[in-house]
């Protein structure tokens, strides 16, 4: 028997790469303790001239050791915007009174759907303990929150490849719900199979017509393959689990895959190579967020009909400087020819600027509403 | 005056960071003496089941320090493909006889121009020293390189965002260079202007309509600003480079800005968030690829004109299990309504499996041509 070469050398990585988490979690300290001090001094959670100048020096600093700038700029944006966010969720916690202890939490089902993936990442960044609802559609979490029922609401409003979820904003149009948050879940479609089973025995898949439409150059390599459509990529997990057959795969995500005992045999072939869904999350009562942050507020408006009239109110929010993020305009029910508009904005709700330019809007508007005010966790760190 | 309460634990995050780099640079030097084992072992560089196992248990690991999983991944995804990128180039160095000490390298110019930066980072990474060749078109690439003036050529061949760019394909078509490698580089449009500007500031902004159009979400946020059509981004950081004017801006990559003593007022604001444009090598002699390492191979085909004659074609390169990653279509010069087709392939040339495949596909297509065989540099670490 021989032995494979590499493993006194892996032994050595292995060693290296311990050593590396500690140092990352040595840093993420140092940044708890960095957002306690900006906490006292009333200091903004984000320097975009420290971001800046750190990154600067850090390239200077990889020249000595033949590290490529654009790898060095690559690690730093994961690591500074780990830091930026855990920085804001410290002091969101301190403002709205720590973190929850247990609460029930709805999101789009079943078990090992992206929301579902979504609910829990929210869940074990902001909540010590959840009781997961499973929802058959966006109506019933709207309801299951509006009831009581549960304490928050999961649910996507956007993907990067396929646009704006059209159902989320009309069911918006009509609530009193407020966002509290947001966040972006990557999108990695995978080929899951039953365990022991090669790529090549494949013969059958299932899922969500919209996964198979995202994979399509991927999938024309495999023309022998039969595509069979489910309701959910969940329901397409479930049936290839339960035929234990070789032959099947389902395209879904990996952590869903998991609960049903599936394993990964291809991923990463998405035609669209970062494949992102933002989702929001809904509670009856609205969040405070702190002026150190970067804050989004969403509003829903209606203008009247007369030539020019949303640029007018376009022009209000430039007056006050206001930088807009999204615009999505969606038909009034039972109004046809009529629009609503929900516009994201950078800023809190109960800054100077924002409170001027809504008492503005409200003028010159049928109709302004806020659905909420939340941190911006869209991150982007400044290189 | 009083001083930043942040310094003390920002010098202690710089150590940190130090520190961090350092490590980083050992793990760099362990993946080289991995790979030279590699060689003289005849290992394959890629090992997804160690990628695998590596990442889950460094995931394991992290929760100890209550690492986030995503953190993790995002982490490692970019150390591990790092290292593959670093593996392959040492084996193909090796392989075709050492790093090649001054070459003269042409992309479509000026100066400044995003080909200029991608031909500049494939000299980093592969030559030691390069004289730039600047052009004034795509064309003038290849006859530079066919005429013997340079010795490699560097062009964009798809945008994730605006698609293939045809001009290349054409020009592939009757030429007799070899691909002899790609990289890809994330498109990073910045505002730019002269020094101690500020943004709001400006109120025009000149650059090439490409750009314009895949940042329009962040435009609609000015609706101020007057927007001004140059020929290229180069011409556009130029002219602003020159107006010497606080109110003039231009839209283009960083690295160019720098060359023409610009700063970046904003920048991460395209509409979709990962941009990213795939550059080809074109060379007059082809390169060894090492069977080591996961190559792609690019042909070109004229099926002839009876139904299903691509199915036919793409059904050979099935039966021998290779995997195509892209197919484009281009209509034929002087021959409307024939088309040719331009195949990316995972694979080596010299594989049984791809000569195989190529003398079936010569006996059913009318015409069929290798454009070259290359290190695939699309490395997705496998998690």
């Amino acid at each position: 028997m021989t032995t494979n070469p590499l493993l006194p050398l892996r032994d050595k990585i292995n060693e290296l790469d311990k050593a590396l988490l500690e140092l990352v979690a040595k840093r993420r300290e140092l940044s708890t303790q960095v957002i306690n001090t900006k906490i006292k001094a009333n200091i903004p959670v984000r320097d975009i001239q420290r971001e800046r100048s750190l990154v600067k020096s850090l390239i200077e600093q990889g020249k000595n050791y033949h590290l490529d700038d654009i790898f060095i700029k690559r690690l730093y944006q994961i690591i500074i915007e780990d830091s930026v966010l855990l920085q804001q969720k410290i002091l969101q916690e301190k403002l709205n009174h720590g973190t929850i202890k247990t609460a029930k939490i709805a999101f789009l089902g079943p078990m090992g759907s992206y929301s579902h993936s979504a609910a829990r990442r929210y869940a074990s960044a902001h909540l010590e303990q959840i009781v997961e609802s499973s929802c058959s559609n966006f109506k019933d979490v709207f309801e299951q929150l509006d009831k009581g029922v549960v304490d928050y609401g999961v649910v996507p409003i956007e993907n990067s490849s396929s646009g704006s979820i059209n159902e989320i904003y009309d069911l918006l149009q009509s609530t009193n719900l407020h966002i509290i948050g947001e966040l972006s879940l990557p999108i990695d479609h995978c080929i899951l199979a039953i365990p022991n089973t090669q790529l090549d025995q494949i013969d059958t898949v299932y899922s969500h017509p919209q996964p198979f439409q995202q994979c399509s150059h991927f999938l024309e390599g495999y023309p022998h393959w039969k595509i069979i459509f489910c309701d959910s990529t969940s329901s397409a997990m479930e049936m290839v689990a339960k035929s234990n057959k070789t032959n099947y795969a389902a395209m879904g995500n990996k952590d869903g895959g998991e609960l049903y005992g599936l394993q990964v045999l291809e991923h990463s072939f998405a035609n669209q190579k970062e494949n992102i869904t933002r989702f929001i999350v809904l509670s009856r009562d609205p969040v405070h967020v702190s002026d150190q942050i970067p804050a989004k507020t969403t509003i829903l408006m209606k203008t009247g009909q007369q030539a020019g009239a949303l640029v007018d109110a376009l022009s209000v929010l430039r007056n006050h400087n206001i930088v807009m993020t999204k615009l999505e305009s969606r038909p009034i029910h039972g109004t046809p020819w009529e629009e609503m508009f929900y516009i994201d904005l950078q800023g809190n709700l109960y800054s100077d600027e924002m409170q001027n330019a809504l008492k503005q809007l409200a003028k010159i508007t049928l109709y302004t509403k806020v659905l909420g005010c939340y941190p911006n966790d869209s991150i982007t760190a400044v290189m």
